[in-house]
């Protein structure tokens, strides 16, 4: 990978970069160095999973990617293309449980806010071994709450993470899995990682999609499978103290699908044991990938 | 600069890599792509200037890099050596007027949004030959506005800047300079990479320090500047349709100190030339300069 001479040069003089405690000759430099993912989070993501050999979802995937992409603007790629560097990575692979992440960012340029139109995406893809835990599923996990302090488009799968960081790793600290949003007016909105659901009686309740929250794949095919089993579906914020009467809590992630809820924040819900219908959305979810 | 084995190895089994179209060895990569600046924004930053040959308000610029790194627990890494760093490269290009750009990035690991505490984190810097343009203060220049859809931690400098980039972009399309941003109240907080202040008669007013904003360097010492030609300060939000009654606007940006601003969203202000204790604070910033 070469580093452009417009980077380089430009309308360029002089220049000394600096990497850990060496200076470094700015033409050494990876291209990375200049990714405008990295000055600004400038760029946006997917997580792909796939079941015994065939990825999930990549239609959906591929389509909010497209959404994010317009959304900042950022032109220029193919995600038709990128669809089929994900189906040829993956090929390759040969492994048929795999984590998929990748990005694309608005390019590598010269540190400046505003960008040129001309500039080319970069492409990162990872795909790794999937580490599966059956004990979640099995026991279900404790979930904490952290402030939503996150920006006002959190319906952008964008780089701008920060935020979910801070929550994941306060989650961690309190021996949770993940970490819940709170918003300012003290409704639920989703997880630092994932979608949330609550169920009373035969109703599923979760944060209707609005710029507020991720419009979670999983999310769509966990209300999909609620339909399925017969369950009322509310889109609908609720407020912890909600919680009080709630029956069964889960979370929906990509990399997970269905995984319990059986404690909010130090409250352990019913006996706290993964709940019915809860079981019953992991089996119909389970349909879905076969 | 060599991946560390942590992140081929770790546990792992089965990793593949792609960059752009190019199916890549995990092991070939920089650590740059594992950087959780890149995936997470997980860093803070500055940028400072140097006036003929001296970095100007190094210390307070070191002092707010600490008070970033704290906020979001970087750690592992020494401010005073930060500082050393910036000084060293600076004497190496021995160049008067300059441009410096670094960050701490939190470290290059596997994708994970939470984060091991043996971590070590990344530092990158630029230093480049400052453009000046004596137009923009003689001429002054015009703002756009832009809803502040930026995260509730503004005051913390990180790399999550994703908000600002698209309002500069909008402003630039608007043949404007700068965006300023207006949060969901109406009121006017800050420019996407800029403070902004307004003055009314001998008052400067400006944005109070709190969470919505940036601890702006330049900020302090334009209000010590303005102290000095004996204008009274409020530390008060305004909205923009009080400006009809102002005098004169102004911004504070490190790179280019004191820029009049004649123009804000769409609207003359008085002779739309810059006024007359804007250009007393440019004379009053620059004897802080020499």
């Amino acid at each position: 990978v070469k580093l452009d001479d417009e980077i380089i040069q430009k309308e360029f003089f002089m220049q000394i970069a600096m990497v850990q405690d060496k200076i470094v000759p700015v033409e050494q430099l990876d291209p990375a160095y200049f990714d405008r993912g990295l000055y600004f989070g400038d760029g946006v993501y997917e997580v792909l999973r796939s079941y015994n050999g065939k990825i999930f979802g990549l239609d959906e995937h591929i389509e909010r990617l497209a959404n994010s992409l317009a959304a900042i603007e950022i032109t220029g790629i193919d995600v038709k293309e990128i669809r089929g560097r994900v189906q040829e990575a993956f090929d390759t692979a040969k492994v048929p449980n795999v984590k998929i992440y990748f990005h694309v960012t608005r390019g590598s340029a010269l540190r400046s806010h505003g960008w040129d139109n001309s500039l080319k995406p970069n492409f990162f893809m990872l795909i790794s071994d999937l580490e599966e835990d059956p004990e979640l599923k099995a026991k279900g996990v404790a979930v904490s709450v952290y402030p939503d302090i996150r920006w006002k488009r959190c319906d952008i799968k964008s780089l701008n993470l920060l935020p979910n960081v801070l929550a994941q790793q306060d989650a961690t600290r309190k021996g949770c899995f993940e970490a819940i949003f709170l918003n300012d007016a003290g409704f639920i909105t989703e997880g630092s990682s994932s979608a949330f659901f609550q169920i009373f009686g035969r109703t599923v309740h979760t944060t209707p999609l609005s710029k507020s929250i991720l419009p979670s794949i999983t999310r769509k095919f966990v209300l999909k499978a609620a339909a399925n089993v017969g369950l009322e579906i509310v889109e609908k914020s609720i407020m912890p103290n909600q919680l009080k009467a709630v029956d069964e809590l889960l979370l929906g992630t990509t990399t997970k699908d269905v995984i319990p809820v059986v404690e909010f924040d130090g409250q352990t819900i019913r006996d706290g044991r993964p709940g019915k219908y809860t079981k019953q959305l992991i089996e119909e979810f389970r349909l879905f990938t076969v």
